[in-house]
């Protein structure tokens, strides 16, 4: 009988004892062996369950125990995690996880070590909760180079935003009501700056590309600045916005990467994405474009998710798949975000409609006005494509010119 | 070095030796072996190409030769690429196809024949083009119960409608476009009748719920009937007509199955699959929706998943995976149709509306009436929810009181 740990009983650990205890004949049959959990890691305590004997808290008991061939990690947080699931990994136990900040941090490590160890580190549950994506998108990549990803990849700031553009909700009460709801913490910080999505965009870019993305590397902005004037001009121009997680591979060999909220086309398949959904859009030289689609976050498609790597993880027992990258300590895989090339919804006030059009065409040459109902004194366009760099300057020019810059977004084309 | 065998180089084996040639470095990396193509066989003859040596006429080189480990069938049609297959798998060589209709009436047997020779019968490419689909279905099962699929699964119905609902082309118009673009066939049943769909609604099905799923018990409806007043409704409505194969389990333990144009609301993930895009929506009950989006069909899609395959069978060799459902020789594993329930948009003229309205409220209680611009004589309504048997009763007892029905189509929830 193959023994499990799991480490951490929150909410994605109690969700994995639920759904394995609940498929335990199927995961067995498919693993082609019998399997149990031994034992459950939390300092907490947790009576009245019905594993509640099988309750632990001292990490050394995994780490030492023969037995325990595959490790759930589901704590969070970087540490202890990571010490603990490196010395699972060199203890030759298989390692998985949902842990976007440990993978996004320490992934090309962790899967260094599982490969020297000829055992897994898996992750499926880090990006897309019950989605699968790191499978598909590693198969994809047997066939396809992987030009570039490009997703909504968390729901919680999904939400927000679709409270806004449906029913024109200002993002404080949007918030407020995604707390009420569980949907966001109580310090929504990794959410809606945009960290929450620069781990996840980091995990698929580094796997795509083959070469460790670190987060510091990303230019990540979240959605605190958005207004419900920006929804109503880009419902004008015919998109939405969204807090698009990209990545793009470069001639030069680095990758454009950045988490930003954008304008994107009523006809992209990421505008329909509402609530909190996510959707993961991989272009590939062969396949073109792929989209994955689900929710990405809870209980349940989170477990079903860690708990279908568990099974790969017995089924792959004694050997190492090829899942893995390159580390690159330089931190150095990103393009600086200043070269890369942008176009702008930008939006401006102005006292004199005729003095602020010939700012803008002298700076930026023809645009499209956008406007909104009920408004004299400001209007909206957007831009041609120039590099980060030139916008900043010449969004800085209108400034000095005396036309105040309200509001800037992103204008991708997916 | 692993050797392979290619049968049939029409459109997808003339881009499986594309993409294997133009990957086979990573391939082998991630197989963990090297590999080569030995044999291609086609009655054709194809000269000037580079691996022109490599063409055969005779099967038995390839059944006789243990060199060859893994053989591709993308022939098309069921005979003799069945028994090629069969005899393939027989002699203990693993098989990769791309061949939906023989995946549909025949899988059920060939994976068992797989299974009995310790071998596997991948079949990714056969459903869905280049987006994968058939692996993560399989591996949502793990931990999921799958309750209902339904799928955007043929590109050329969905180009028509596409065209029609879009451009206000005719199905005519649109289906000679499609023709010229090398979209559809000359005879284009396969596509606008459903069958194509049928086929790959029926894989999807067996996996689902691990028992055989014929095309012969799936009700199917084309595309042939639609006509540009009902794409109007539609609209007014607040939706699109879509060609949709879907399939859910019962609680009998049966399956309602069935493939047919239906009304999806905009807001609907499928309404925004245009042109030759599928989709597929996964209902899981740990997962709840995932969708699956992509290119349904072409030569390299198509090709990288058939090669995608190809590394899988090589990775696996000497097991058999867990992918494989039972046999039903019966054919019952799908509930008569006339017990599923259904909604339907029925179009209706009349002389005289008020004597209409009361015909429809007598036999389908209040509905919401639906009108389209520029017509006097005709509308159309939104029904409850009963059984096809009730379904078609009411619509014959409209008939026989003199109304005629200009037009019908399911309405789906999803």
């Amino acid at each position: 009988m193959l023994k499990i740990a799991v480490m951490g009983h929150g909410v994605v650990g109690s969700g994995v004892l639920e759904v394995f205890y609940k498929n335990r004949a199927a995961m067995e049959r498919k693993a082609g062996t019998e399997m149990d959990i031994k034992y459950v890691l939390d300092l907490r305590d947790f009576p009245g369950l019905p594993y509640s004997d099988k309750f632990i808290k001292d990490f050394e008991l995994i780490a030492n125990d023969p037995e325990i061939r595959v490790v759930v990690e589901v704590m969070g947080g970087l540490d202890p995690a990571f010490s603990y699931v490196k010395r699972c990994l060199e203890a030759g136990k298989s390692v998985v996880t949902s842990n976007k900040e440990l993978v996004a941090a320490k992934g090309a490590e962790l899967l260094r070590v599982a490969n020297e160890h000829d055992v897994n580190f898996f992750f499926e549950a880090s990006v897309g909760g019950g989605i699968p994506i790191i499978r598909p998108l590693h198969a994809c990549l047997v066939a396809n180079q992987i030009d570039e990803i490009a997703g909504i990849l968390n729901g919680t700031t999904n939400f927000i935003l679709t409270k806004m553009i449906r029913e024109g909700m200002s993002f404080d009460d949007a918030l407020a009501l995604a707390q009420q709801l569980g949907y966001a913490e109580r310090n929504p910080a990794a959410d809606v700056e945009g960290f929450d999505a620069c781990r996840k965009i980091c995990i698929l870019a580094s796997l795509a590309f083959g070469r460790h993305v670190y987060p510091e590397e990303v230019h990540t902005e979240g959605i605190t600045q958005l207004t419900l004037e920006d929804v109503e001009y880009a419902r004008a121009w015919g998109g939405v916005i969204k807090l698009i997680g990209r990545a793009k591979r470069l001639p030069s060999g680095k990758v454009e990467a950045m988490v930003s909220p954008a304008l994107v086309g009523n006809d992209s398949q990421l505008a329909s994405v509402d609530d909190v959904f996510n959707a993961v859009l991989v272009r590939g030289d062969a396949t073109g474009d792929v989209v994955f689609y689900g929710k990405g976050a809870g209980k349940l498609p989170t477990a079903s998710a860690v708990v279908a790597d568990v099974v790969d993880a017995v089924k792959a027992q004694h050997s190492s798949t090829s899942l893995r990258w390159e580390d690159n300590p330089a931190h150095d895989t990103v393009q600086g975000y200043f070269d890369n090339e942008v176009r702008m919804y930008v939006r401006i006030s102005y006292d004199n409609f005729d003095k602020a059009m010939r700012a803008v065409v002298d700076l930026f040459g023809g645009v499209k006005p956008l406007y909104r109902s009920g408004s004299e004194d400001e209007m909206a366009f957007i831009t041609g494509v120039c590099t980060e760099r030139e916008m900043t300057q010449r969004l800085d020019a209108l400034a000095a010119r005396g036309i105040p810059v309200l509001g800037k977004i992103r204008v991708l084309d997916y």
